[in-house]
């Protein structure tokens, strides 16, 4: 499929919505072949920093297809839809340079001037780079809490003002950064009967960022993504995952990220969406790092990698417990634990009758407790419990309630 | 410098032509300080893949900053200024995800809605992608040659339409993609004074494209950079170096690129452009790949890698006058040799008069002659000598000319 009107009639006809919600610098992405790099061997230095087979080597060392190794797509595929019913379609998945990376590939795809985001608030800066300072998009927020509980309806109250009929985007991270929220069963049902409900009023782009995919500790939170769940549940509604290597393999120099779209790898949808973004990919980036990619490679081939995954979220789930027990005991009057369950952060407010920002707890503990926490404008502070000691974590979770204490007795 | 007003203001002050220059993207571009990612010990098994030092392989595993790692930044500045004047100025590199996500980042500075792009002809489709299908500038070309020689004023007569006082930018990139030409010393004087005549009418930055910096085959070529010609030619004109590992070490497999400015590493105006590039990086990508940086970094400490790197340029040599060598003895009525002296190509002309289409030529040569060329429309043919073996070269070059000859009869 190497001709634009090819391209964008499959998506007219097979993923009408998602063809609606394209940006400008979408419609007109299609990739043809243009004039190949020839490569020559490497340098013997080079490949004297690899502990690779020939066979492996010569792709690290020589470069990646714009849509990346093929066997490390198919493997990746097999990764993510290692729980997955295998009636649910999903494409091959599109390799990018880290998740970042997959994200303003998105944005490329569907933002551009004036297009509605919408995003629970706090969030991660990054989304409003991608899509607001890069494209031009709009990022509209609803808070990410009510009441001390994940408000189902964030992506519905973000977008209340917003014409029917206009096409949106919208952002959801579970493990979330930097709330360290996922969904219970419930609460994911009633999640996705409210993204449901918003598409009915226009096509909907829901971006499933699965940075943190895995890393959840209660027994009673379903570990896959919610993009599963969104596939085929509207007409209107196009979900897509954003994955990668960068923490489910803690190959965060790596960056090696994935695009996948709910389409059938043989459809023509599936077809086209690849011609896309790999048109984005050459004119942004060239292509994909095969050198990380071999490496990873290793990883996806290897037997019993799943249970060296799972050793690190036994490792995370440690310092998680530890956390939890810790914050479980702080006092209400100054700090309000917002749900956290996953991933690698926790986040506590500060209760707004305190009448103190964020900003300057953050700037206290530093100096007279000498401990960094994240703050996040107006009333968050962030706890990393992933880089943290399990050991060292009570400690932490008291200096900064007494730290709150200080400023609250002096003010 | 993390406040948008002082990066302006420094560039106001320290660089007016490069400020004048910025696109609507590049004018809102800062970087500030974010959510710092923080990052766990890697796998095992991703580690067991490469063959580095305790020391090396943990920034390998996990991440680089946005800029790039330190050591490769300072150690690629000593490469590239090997043969350099050391009174000239040049900033600190900053590290990109290969020479195309290097371009694409000039594009999101310098390019934008309507901005002019003068690049010669026949060009690599790539420059065509990064700034007018990404961000909607207009590319103006001009013949790369003229009567069989380089195209001294090329820029000028692409941009010879342009108001005055409407900033510009220029692509020139040698050894050439797909041309294998290098100016003599004689034609580089004439390309400066040429350019600085451009720079008279209009801010202008000139992207030096040297991607395949250093391999040159004849004596009286420079091998240096044009880069460093322009350093300090005009106060309007304002050079820009994009370089990298791919082609100069053969590193294509890992996306490590540079950019470099004409400015001291210590001058606001070096500190404002790093604010201004990293957040671009942040934004599109997250941050430049560690592993691959840590793998260049083997090869740039190494002593005598400069000897490895002119082996390499030696084999090419070899190539390069195979084909000098077959195509000497081509009859000018069938084809025309454009002049080349460097890089990975060289390219013919079909001459007007017989009528044909490079495509019709490759076509033919591909059913009858069993022979891959490039076609380059309307009538090139790119021959890439950098991975043919010698001996095959003078096979291809008269099947090539039979080719010609036979589709010439025929009509």
């Amino acid at each position: 499929m190497d001709d634009a009107s090819q391209v964008d009639a499959a998506l007219e006809r097979e993923a009408l919505a998602l063809f609606r919600a394209l940006s400008p610098l979408g419609r007109r992405a299609f990739f043809s072949p243009g004039i190949p790099i020839q490569a020559r061997g490497g340098f013997e230095t080079l490949a004297k920093a690899f502990r690779l087979s020939a066979e492996d080597l010569e792709p690290a060392l020589l470069g990646s297809p714009v849509e990346g190794i093929p066997e490390v797509r198919q493997r990746w595929r097999n990764w993510q839809r290692r729980a997955v019913d295998p009636a649910l379609p999903s494409t091959l998945p599109l390799v990018t340079a880290g998740l970042s990376h997959g994200l303003s590939l998105l944005a490329d795809l569907f933002g551009g001037e004036g297009r509605a985001v919408a995003i629970p608030r706090p969030f991660w800066g990054n989304y409003r780079q991608a899509f607001a300072v890069r494209t031009g998009a709009r990022v509209l927020t609803a808070p990410g809490y009510v009441d001390g509980s994940y408000n189902i309806h964030v992506t519905s109250e973000a977008l209340s003002g917003l014409p029917p009929g206009e096409p949106a985007v919208a952002i959801l991270n579970f493990p979330s950064n930097p709330g360290g929220t996922s969904l219970t069963p419930a609460e994911r049902r009633a999640v996705r009967a409210s993204l449901v409900e918003v598409a009915e009023q226009r096509p909907l782009v829901v971006i499933c960022d699965d940075a943190y995919a895995g890393l959840v500790y209660e027994p009673e939170i379903p570990r896959d993504s919610l993009f599963w769940d969104l596939i085929g549940s509207h007409s209107n509604l196009v979900p897509v995952k954003v994955d990668g290597a960068t923490k489910e393999f803690s190959f965060f120099g790596g960056r090696v990220g994935f695009l996948t779209f709910g389409f059938d790898p043989e459809s023509d949808a599936a077809r086209a969406l690849e011609s896309k973004v790999k048109m984005l990919v050459r004119s942004g980036l060239g292509a994909p790092v095969a050198a990380s990619q071999m490496v990873l490679l290793q990883a996806l081939r290897k037997e019993g990698i799943e249970a060296e995954v799972e050793a690190v979220r036994r490792l995370l789930e440690e310092r998680y417990r530890a956390l939890k027990g810790a914050l479980a005991g702080a006092d209400p009057e100054l700090l309000t634990v917002l749900p956290f369950n996953s991933g690698c952060f926790a986040l506590v407010e500060l209760p707004e009758r305190l009448g103190l920002t964020s900003e300057q707890v953050r700037l206290h503990l530093l100096e007279h407790h000498d401990t960094g926490l994240i703050s996040i404008e107006p009333r968050y502070l962030r706890i990393a419990h992933c880089s943290v000691a399990a050991e060292a974590l009570p400690e932490l979770a008291r200096r900064l309630e007494r730290g709150v204490a200080e400023l609250t007795a002096a003010t």
